[in-house]
């Protein structure tokens, strides 16, 4: 069937950018990355491959699903497209560009996954980042969020509401209540449901200390503005200190951040979690409305370096150009400048003038002998016309 | 081992880019698309995975035991990671950009490959190239070949040598000789090593018309100068058209890009049969000395697009932008510009002129509580005072 859809049709989740969409792409890639570099983060290239070990490191199960897997035929050893660039570029921190210095590096590429994280979305993502190593603390997870809100805003996002928790708040309950791994799972999975009845059931039978128990029933609860970290703070003023340090933390970053960026909207999730079983500080979305998925997503995951024999302190945020693309468009991207049309004669002075325009980064699209072209279908509006043997650009 | 090799090497001809070079890279990348899009070449994005049937389209077996096969979980199908865009380019002309007009698409890209086509190579290029569809003719080689050449000297690649042939002369040949198939890819073997001595004997025991034995004979001793046109063209008198007439046609072309780019020396050769399978006019190679491969290639391929229901003529090169960065640096790259560094202090004046710094394309870096921070080891120069209330710019 040499004319059907086996031919041409691509796999679902996977796309491809036609030129109008592919230029716009690219406008927005280098607005992106010239952001980035006036911060101070220094582009990186992570390989489109490695060996799954590496690949692997100080990420679950869920992104070892995701990655497709190739039989290297050099090594005979299993390799894997990255489906996810960040422990690529923790791997990086560690090894190619060690210094006691923090690294701020950011990064732009393909991705591929065997589905997509999110119902009819894609399996091949542009993804883009940046990521701050060397240093813990609200500095940096302010610096990362901050210029995170600032690519929303270069890309017109409108209503951004920044979705935060902290990872620490879970895992040191889970601690004191003495959860197995398995436990821990269970409840990590109920807390992304925000199961409520499940919940309060699961602690019925569980029989932990009482405040223990509260802690963990309210926490699927204590999410909404900023005065839910009173009402945490209030339930959490007898609890551990571990508890009420996370709690203080996300106060004083999304105090700074509420401050320095008053447009964007706060809404604090104490389960929320994703990511758990890498990040260890604060996570968060992005979101918006009416985009039925997050935007951008980001947190902090210390310690991700340490199968690479080096931990260092990590925070950083990802999103996809694509997703940013829709908002961008057409407010930041200007469209394909109009062509000056030229004739197929050969004739050095035309050839001169061809080279000029081109030099001054004007379009010039050359006719081809034997064929009848039409300037207008090229994009033309102008064309090049000889007048007393010069050649002048003149309307169609 | 947590700490061995398995966790951070990198296989076989794979390669990373750190900042010096993932920042020159992104230079040129800007640098080549925009004289792309000066000769009105439009940029197009083909997806990194596609069905095995597309990618296989209009090749041979030499690109599919090139390509990476994956599973598709969502459909049961094979599909591939790219190894050639070019193949895609095709399709997209076919299917996605209908018009009778000519297509001129550029592209730019990772692309993986089992094994390297070079001894020691890279097995995953970052493949730039442009490709001009809908026109069977001089002016489309000669301007595909033009920007190519444009391509090398904004690059600094020296000495430039396009080394070129016409698979049309050796196809006729092989068709006038009534060869098999398999003969065939045999006689083309052997023409690749320019393996003389098998060539006669091959044809000693393969008694064929005397005239169609000598064109064959000849074919790989015909290399060198554009005097070797002459020699051809005397030889050749007496043969069939076809075989004249794709002479001339390398005679009008070679003679015209002579005429334009005076520094490029022309070789050619007309056992040069690179990508035999799917070229059916013009091949050509460059060339530079001190590198121990090539560094570009083109042709014609007429017909590509069959298998995608659309027959169209098309003529376009690839190369690989790693390789031309290594002439490009230092000439056309700039390094990254100083920066400044900024002080930890929460203070609005200062974030006020951190803000209209960056705005202004200046590189600021932030200092981070709590730590001891290197200026000068962070890249900066300059460095952010308080005085009088004002933040100024002072040197480090």
């Amino acid at each position: 069937m040499p004319h059907s859809d086996l031919y041409w049709a691509l796999p679902d989740g996977i796309s491809e950018a036609l030129p109008d969409e592919a230029e716009a792409l690219e406008q927005l890639r280098r607005q992106l990355l010239d952001l980035y570099a006036t911060w101070g983060y220094r582009l990186v290239m992570p390989p489109l491959v490695e060996f799954m070990e590496s690949l692997r490191t100080g990420h679950g199960t869920h992104l070892d699903v995701q990655t497709f897997k190739l039989t290297d035929q050099l090594s005979g050893r299993m390799m894997g497209v990255r489906a996810d660039m960040t422990p690529q570029i923790a791997r990086i921190d560690a090894h190619k560009l060690k210094t006691e210095q923090p690294n701020r590096l950011c990064y732009i590429g393909s991705v591929l996954r065997t589905r997509s994280f999110h119902r009819d979305g894609s399996r091949s993502p542009l993804q883009v980042g940046a990521e701050l190593f060397g240093h813990a603390g609200l500095d940096s997870d302010a610096e990362v969020i901050s210029l995170l809100l600032e690519t929303l805003a270069l890309c017109h996002v409108p209503n951004v509401v920044l979705d935060i928790g902290h990872v620490g708040i879970f895992r040191t309950l889970a601690q004191l209540a003495g959860m197995s791994a398995q436990q821990e799972a269970a409840f990590y999975d109920m807390l992304g449901r925000k199961a409520l009845p499940e919940i309060d059931a699961w602690l019925a039978q569980a029989n932990l200390p009482t405040n223990i128990s509260t802690y963990l029933g309210q926490l699927p609860r204590l999410n909404g503005g900023m005065t839910v970290l009173d009402e945490a703070e209030s339930l959490f003023a007898a609890a551990p200190a571990a508890l009420r340090t996370a709690l203080g933390y996300l106060r004083t970053l999304t105090e700074r951040i509420s401050a320095q960026f008053p447009t964007c909207t706060l809404h604090i999730d104490l389960a929320e979690l994703s990511g758990y079983d890498y990040h260890t500080g604060i996570v968060y979305g992005i979101y918006t409305p009416g985009l039925g998925r997050e935007v951008a997503r980001g947190g902090r995951y210390d310690g991700i370096g340490e199968a690479f024999g080096r931990t260092r302190p990590a925070t950083g945020f990802s999103t996809d150009l694509r997703t940013l693309a829709k908002f961008a468009l057409p407010k930041c991207i200007s469209t394909a400048p109009a062509a000056i049309f030229a004739p197929a004669v050969q004739d050095a002075a035309l050839e001169q003038t061809i080279h000029g325009l081109r030099q001054q980064q004007q379009r010039v699209i050359r006719a081809l002998s034997g064929q009848t072209h039409d300037a207008a279908a090229l994009g033309c509006t102008q064309q090049l016309v000889q007048r007393d043997g010069q050649w002048n650009v003149e309307a169609v």
